[in-house]
């Protein structure tokens, strides 16, 4: 009995963590393998993975350190969540064929176990199946759940989106605006601060490209002379040492991620300023998008809903074949990437 | 027209701010000048000030920085919380005699103009009238607010308190205990730590002199092997790195003070380990104690009720003389001080 769909595909091609990177990863931390197709036992199924989501938060996963998942095991497939189809199951939940996103790897085909995160999804309802890896995925959940739930924004609050031309910035620029609010994005360079400006409906954006902290909270003082209301970080180092000086009284800042130190050689890099947070009674919460996984089902729709009247724009990056993997990557540390970066797997 | 009930005082000695410290406070960064008493307009009383409290804040106020008051104006006497007695007053609130608390200076005679923070405190209700500069002043108020309402424990959760044998920790510790949390104290110095056990009820003491980073954490995880839930942190630097490595999900720091960096020569120290905060889905809420000031009678109620049922332990160290303001204030950062710190300045 031949369990596969796909009977040309015998081969699997997996993007395997070989040493743990030092820094900004290198192409001696990895190496394309190959491998046959692992068979299947009962509730099992493969996933034929069509596009992975490359993130940020997969970097931390390569460090050998404690942290919400553990770290992908030296020689395995670099873990990521994927869109892709069903190859073969024996699972009675999914029939072959079937469209899932789920936590996967980079690799052709990913043998997944029952109890893990897989969900059917409906690749007719979207533009493109690829949204459930953006605005409707974790990355657009992280957007809306963080700035709603933690952020908790009113109307006519000033909100500051730092990594604002990224994946889950421009998707909370946007919905601060739905919200009422005033926004000022924080990005590297002019291109991504015109495209703050022009496609993510910023009112003010601010480079922070070759600014000092002092340099950085002056253009961030020019921009609110008030203070800000809420904070959404994803970059930490100088931009959030910046944002803290420049805080209202009683702000909220929506701890999502510290991309300016994951590849840091020098340990923890952190915030020097939070003395701001006494003086104005401020607060830094952390979150993980698996927080509000009860809810999912909840902003997936509100997301979903604004994605369809034309309130949200979703821009996604995909660069293709899994032998890009790693430059496709490192375009998140580069800032090269144009919307939320994926790699294509598979037609 | 004599306005002074105390004739015999008409020479005001005052300990004024000569020159901003760079770093720990020296004597000549101060004088102790003398000048005449201030005559009174419609409104004004003068208050005899009897004993100042000397907190950590006061070290932030001789910085010309902004912060949540004006520093003191070179020249000008140190300012600090004060228990004292109306010595003339053009109030018709206030009469001759009359207890006071208030924001004053270290300085015989203060003159208060209206619309400051002054109130009238009943001294027999109390064992000793500097209680309201301890227990069931900013300092106790602090204690129970900032515990209570920002770090919001609950029974059976494990609550960390970094300057746990200060004025604010001491009281901190025992709340915890009162709403029956498990209490871990750190502080500097083996004796420190006795007393944490003995005088202030904490279930562990640890000991942060001569720890890096990781052996601190590694103590503190010893004591609290699936983290802690609230921190109540007072101390900042090395202290909080270390408190941050062991915090259970979901767990909330009420950001009091940063003792450690108050004195620092090469800026804002900080936090390095705020990624923890992701990981956990934690958050660091600063506060000022003035966050709290329309429930101020409800927490001293229910203060001077513990004290009054013997409950709560608020230990006092009064240095005597305004000539020994200087040293008296250091011990605050030497951590030489058995208590609320004080400063007696009239029997």
């Amino acid at each position: 009995m031949n369990d596969h769909a796909d009977a040309a595909l015998q081969i699997n091609r997996r993007f395997t963590l070989q040493r743990r990177p030092n820094g900004l990863p290198v192409a001696e931390d990895f190496a394309l393998l190959t491998a046959p197709l692992p068979s299947l036992q009962p509730g099992q199924l493969l996933v034929r993975n069509v596009c992975a989501s490359l993130d940020p938060a997969i970097r931390g996963w390569l460090d050998d350190l404690p942290s919400y998942l553990p770290p992908v095991a030296l020689g395995d497939a670099v873990r990521a969540t994927t869109v892709g189809r069903v190859l073969a199951s024996r699972n009675p939940e999914f029939a072959v064929g079937q469209w899932v996103l789920g936590l996967n790897a980079i690799e052709d085909v990913s043998l997944v176990s029952p109890g893990g995160f897989t969900m059917a999804i409906d690749a007719d309802a979207v533009p493109s199946v690829t949204n459930y890896l953006s605005v409707l995925g974790a990355v657009g959940l992280t957007a809306y759940f963080g700035l709603l739930e933690v952020g908790k924004p009113s109307a006519g609050d000033t909100v500051l989106v730092s990594g604002a031309a990224g994946a889950v910035g421009s998707l909370v620029g946007q919905i601060a605006k739905i919200k009422g609010c005033r926004t000022i994005g924080i990005a590297g360079g002019a291109d991504k601060c015109r495209r703050l400006l022009r496609d993510y409906g910023y009112d003010v954006a601010v480079d922070y490209r070759g600014k000092s902290v002092d340099e950085l909270a002056a253009a961030i003082a020019a921009a609110a002379p008030d203070g800000v209301d809420v904070v959404f970080e994803n970059v930490g180092g100088v931009v959030l040492d910046a944002t803290l000086r420049n805080l209202k009284r009683g702000a909220r800042i929506a701890l999502c991620g510290l991309i300016s130190e994951y590849n840091s050689t020098s340990g923890r890099i952190g915030a020097r300023n939070i003395w701001e947070l006494i003086v104005k009674s401020a607060t830094i919460s952390g979150f993980l998008i698996s927080d509000f996984l009860p809810r999912f089902g909840e902003g997936a729709l509100e997301m979903a809903s604004w994605l369809a009247q034309g309130k949200l724009r979703a821009d996604e990056h995909i660069d293709d074949g899994i032998e890009n993997a790693l430059p496709a990557f490192l375009r998140l540390f580069e800032g090269s990437n144009q919307g939320k970066m994926m790699l294509r797997i598979a037609q």
